[in-house]
């Protein structure tokens, strides 16, 4: 399997370390060979050549069975022309990867690491897929002085496919999909709306659909977070939504996230950012990477047995309460990750 | 003081009616007069007339010192070609009262009703300042069988007016405004980061500001409410933002809202809707209704005495244990409503 390995920036270098570290020994364990191809990306290639996805780190991508991704960005780029999370979001429509599916569970007798309470946090199970490559992320932009302008397009296309790839997940889980959009105001989410209930109708009536509007769905992910399976959503929404979810399981630090196209290729990255407050410091959460990592094993590189086992291994060590700081824990990112690759 | 009184639909009718008892009850003990001015407003107004919006209705607005609005909306206008909503961005646009105010507070001794743990919930009092008459709400639409397209627009005086009216409400509070937006992908977000900086140096320097990303924001505010004094934000956000905030408190059902322009005159809503599902059977909770009733007492009519009678009564209320079902108790919206007449 041909891995393109894009540490990035600040906390992103250190997780990235981790998921690599892991990955040669779940692989050597299996006696599968794993190519490792490190490319520069985001603000670091912005300090290295000026631009935060150098066309060496996207052909490199564009030829690997997967990317790995550790995070971009940091203030020291803030007032940049160019911006690291360009870099990210060139590389999510170079690879054409418009699902990104962010799982967020809450294991059982892991209740205790979240903010909710623990009748509330127990048995949530659900998957977010997020539309990656269109909406207000890749419109039309105006930047002026004293007026700005961001426009939000999709295109029917655009909807179905990645409506599809929901369904289909859903067909391997519960069977329902919530799709979420702001269909009483916005023309794009009434195309949304539309698209996904005509696929629904066509391809997947097997599947339980319905809707729910992006203001009353940031509520009941708090209040009732155990009553989805599959939520579908543009985007930005997804954006927010993923990481308003993320804090269920206790912390941003334990999400993965994988984003899939049409091909085997992906590209897999936590859900969290390059946290630079807490960067260099060892005190980063590997878990969202590692398990990003054991998605691209699954999805990409065909080989779900090193997957579960890298999950496996995990799911042990939290359970014997290991664990990094921002889930109460004593470990360092280097100290849970050796613990993992010693009990893979 | 002239009210124009705009029911709704849904539980919109209910909670209003309610808020009326309450305001003539209140107005009589303190020997103030108040005039009702009742307006057929949203889908009632489609059904009665096909716009959401009428003429008179808006007229009466217009020259009215406040609108109390209840809610609109409902299944029934789903499929229709106008649409209720489109009345209350119509009538929100008209008064152009361009800055939503939404405070979401746990009172201490509350905190059981909030889904998160008791520690996480107590102290919580936080000021969402929304932007309510620009972005997506109010952008250029296309809505076409294969494409729809909707614009986020943003001018530097749309920003600087309502930051300012966060920064004035921060000095009466602590003193804090944390900003919102999504600045590493948005241009409007940039521009209002650039305006509610230039604005903050130029005459709030005082005021402790921060920005924050909207995707870090949504957990930030499930992670450590407390931790936010004003919390201020561009249209769309603010709706998420603040539908996501309510739950802190137990139930949407408790959150008033104000919304304010240049001048006296406000437009006083819960942040709920019309809440199809329970319309008509007198389970809806009338506090959010009440407490904007409280608030449109305090800011647009002058009568601060008034509002506190209001806001004292409601809080003793909630403090004997009584509620409606949506925070566990066994009142109807009826009865809560006639005892806090009575306790006023
Ligand atoms: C870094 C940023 C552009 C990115 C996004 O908004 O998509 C991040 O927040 C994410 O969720 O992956
Ligand atoms: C009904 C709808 C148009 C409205 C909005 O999105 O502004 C509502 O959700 C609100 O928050 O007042």
């Amino acid at each position: 399997g041909k891995i393109a390995f894009l540490p990035g920036d600040g906390v992103g270098r250190e997780v990235a370390g981790a998921a690599r570290k892991v990955l040669v020994a779940a692989a050597q364990k299996y006696g599968v060979s794993l190519e490792f191809n490190e490319c520069v990306f985001g603000g670091a290639a912005i300090d290295e050549c000026g631009d935060p996805l150098p066309e060496q780190t996207k052909t490199v991508c564009l030829e690997a069975d997967a990317v790995l991704l550790g995070a971009v960005g940091g203030p020291k780029w803030d007032g940049a022309t160019i911006r690291p999370e360009q870099g990210l979001l060139g590389l999510r429509s170079a690879l054409d990867v418009y699902a990104n599916l962010r799982p967020i569970q809450v294991a059982k007798g892991m209740e205790g690491f979240s903010p909710l309470k623990k009748e509330i946090a127990t048995d949530v199970d659900l998957l977010i897929v997020r539309e990656l490559t269109g909406g207000l992320y890749f419109g039309k932009r105006e930047e002026g002085m004293d007026t700005a302008r961001d426009e939000c397009l999709y295109t029917r296309a655009e909807v179905t496919r990645v409506a599809r790839i929901a369904f289909e997940a859903a067909r391997k889980r519960d069977g329902r999909v919530t799709s979420v959009d702001k269909a009483n105001v916005l023309a794009t989410s009434r195309l949304w709306r539309n698209a996904v209930n005509e696929l629904h109708e066509k391809d997947y009536a097997d599947v339980k659909l319905d809707h729910m509007l992006v203001d009353a769905m940031s509520m009941k992910l708090i209040q009732a977070p155990s009553s989805f399976d599959v939520v579908l959503t543009e985007n930005l929404f997804g954006d927010i939504l993923s990481d308003e979810a993320s804090v269920l399981s206790g912390s941003i630090g334990l999400a993965p996230s994988a984003s899939l196209g049409d091909g085997r290729r992906g590209l897999y990255e936590p859900i969290h950012g390059s946290a630079p407050d807490i960067a260099g410091q060892g005190k980063a959460n590997p878990v969202g990477m590692l398990l990003s990592a054991a998605m691209m094993m699954r999805f990409s590189l065909d080989q779900a047995e090193i997957a579960s086992c890298i999950e496996n291994a995990i799911s042990r060590a939290l359970a014997a309460g290991r664990g990094t700081g921002d889930i109460g824990g004593k470990d360092s990112c280097m100290s849970l990750t050796d613990y993992i690759c010693e009990t893979l």
